[in-house]
């Protein structure tokens, strides 16, 4: 398997991401084609000691930087990593595509130049968050579309409901609505008539969820618009450095350096619990709805945010989400479902 | 001072709400003024030991449930615990009104008996969350408004400036508008028409804000809808409650057993840093835009929630929020505001 990755994006690229991608090589098979300025990558394979893995280099001169405006960027710079890593998938070349890079962009390039896929107006990231059961919750959309119609959200159900089980081997995936409440009389004007579809629908629709349930696995499918998507999910990761900053100030001051003495035998569960709530560990988010695989990883991806990206990707691929997303909007669940077109 | 307290108003009513106030009325020498059914508060009186301490007890038969529609609640029990509560206010026999039933029916009463100021479209909740730095954050609209305008928002940041400035002593406070990016083109329709009406605002608007800033003290006012500020609300609330649960699955088995002995002496700063993180810790939400002081404590509230609600209580009311409100209005800083009215 072949997984294309934007060797230029991110906020530690190329160094991060040549290095994820070597690891991935390493660990999982996967081939992976590192797309950027071919000196820049072959310095970092140099230095990360690549050797005998098997590792391609496709050149891309340019670079989408953060504060470009997506569309913009993608007419004028064409050649661009994120572009051209996304024609691999187009092409065939490879069997999906990974980017750290400017998250318009990628999603800009996967509309472009994949496409969307029918009857799907708005494609979705879709963000894969642990709970304390530990079966994952799929939050989407984590930060596409920011203005959304209440058919979008069933779009989005739709294509969560598929990932869930396709990829995470969920039969049948609970799916819920992202709300102020969880009684049916609660949300806003759009939430509250996405829930009169879903309700209509053959998905297994849960009703409303509330933020506090969201990590307790009350839902496998948690669905809202991308601005609440994008803020909950940058407020529990800001939740959990704060907690995390709070803790190493307590630990400071002559009581604090008694108390970490007794600390040290905890470092190993500490490592665990963190774990479970980094972002890091469960790799990118899947753009759905477009036709191909590509997972967008965070901006601030070290070298393995990006090797478990790359395994998202090696998942999606083999399940072929965007395939089985094309058979649903034909198939019975979506027969249902008056809103797809 | 006196606080009207509605007794039978939250899943802990009126056994925690009665003992809260008992307590409050021991720690800050306030006079609480208990609404609801007299035979049922008196008993939880007696029970906690009220004796020399000043507390009143006014009669109200009725109690609105939680899942009851607001206003048709109100209309239907007109002498419901918390509509008797909040007249107390009106007719200047209590200095402000506490309560820790439905959110819904609070702001219905505070709205219908008390008013809304003059210029202002929408009430707001301001709940006022810790932040790393140990300066607190006011958040609002807390989940009063699902579906907002524009000019709703900018009236957000207006009060919660007066909050900032009044209650929490802040001289600038830096009003942020919640978005899901900090760049000026970042944010959904509603909100980067609010931000265009802020920048020009006397406000100190310091733009954008992502969700992961909130904990980190970059605004003292951060302003969004009541749907959003609601779900980041839960959100927090559950996390922090999910990291205490793994925590605490971590330290089962043999091995967490013997962690937890070297556990013991780290119980004191443990404590210290959920409290920073725990509603209780906080008191209630104040209920700004109304004529008059009106808290709004979480549902779960336990004694010791109660008894900092009704110190939030006093508070707002030593402070006179609601007229300093009135008088932003009519001052320089709502000058620029075209759209209050």
């Amino acid at each position: 398997m072949r997984i294309a990755v934007d060797a230029m994006g991110g906020d530690h690229a190329p160094r991060a991401i040549v290095e994820g991608a070597v690891h991935a090589a390493r660990d999982f098979g996967v081939e992976p084609v590192l797309v950027g300025i071919p000196a820049r990558i072959e310095a970092e394979l140099r230095r990360v000691g690549a050797g005998a893995l098997r590792v391609q280099v496709v050149e891309a001169p340019d670079v989408i930087e953060m504060h470009e405006h997506p569309a913009m960027a993608l007419r004028r710079k064409r050649r661009s990593s994120i572009a051209v890593a996304v024609q691999q998938v187009h092409e065939g070349y490879a069997d999906a595509v990974v980017s750290a890079g400017h998250t318009g962009a990628a999603m800009g390039a996967g509309l472009l130049i994949l496409g969307r896929i029918k009857g799907i107006e708005r494609p979705a990231i879709a963000a894969v968050l642990p709970t304390v059961g530990g079966r994952p919750v799929v939050l989407l959309d984590a930060g596409a579309n920011v203005d959304c119609q209440p058919q979008h959200l069933v779009q989005f159900g739709l294509m969560g409901d598929i990932y869930a089980r396709e990829v995470l081997g969920i039969p049948s995936p609970r799916v819920g609505l992202l709300s102020n409440g969880e009684e049916d009389i609660k949300g806003n004007d759009v939430t509250i008539r996405a829930a009169g579809i879903l309700r209509d629908s053959k998905l297994n629709f849960v009703g409303n969820v509330e933020g506090k349930d969201l990590f307790f696995g009350l839902a496998d499918v948690v669905v809202c618009d991308g601005f609440v998507g994008n803020v909950v999910l940058k407020c529990g990761e800001g939740l959990v450095l704060a907690i995390r900053q709070i803790f190493t100030s307590e630990l400071r001051g002559w009581r604090g350096r008694l108390l970490a003495f007794y600390l040290l035998p905890l470092l190993g569960p500490a490592r665990r619990i963190w774990g479970r709530l980094d972002y890091r560990e469960h790799g990118g988010a899947p753009l759905l709805g477009i036709n191909g695989v590509c997972i967008i990883a965070h901006g601030r991806s070290n070298a393995r945010a990006i090797r478990n990206a790359i395994r998202a990707a090696m998942d999606a691929a083999t399940h072929h989400v965007p395939a089985r997303i094309i058979s649903a909007i034909h198939g019975e669940k979506a027969a249902a479902l008056p809103c797809l077109r």
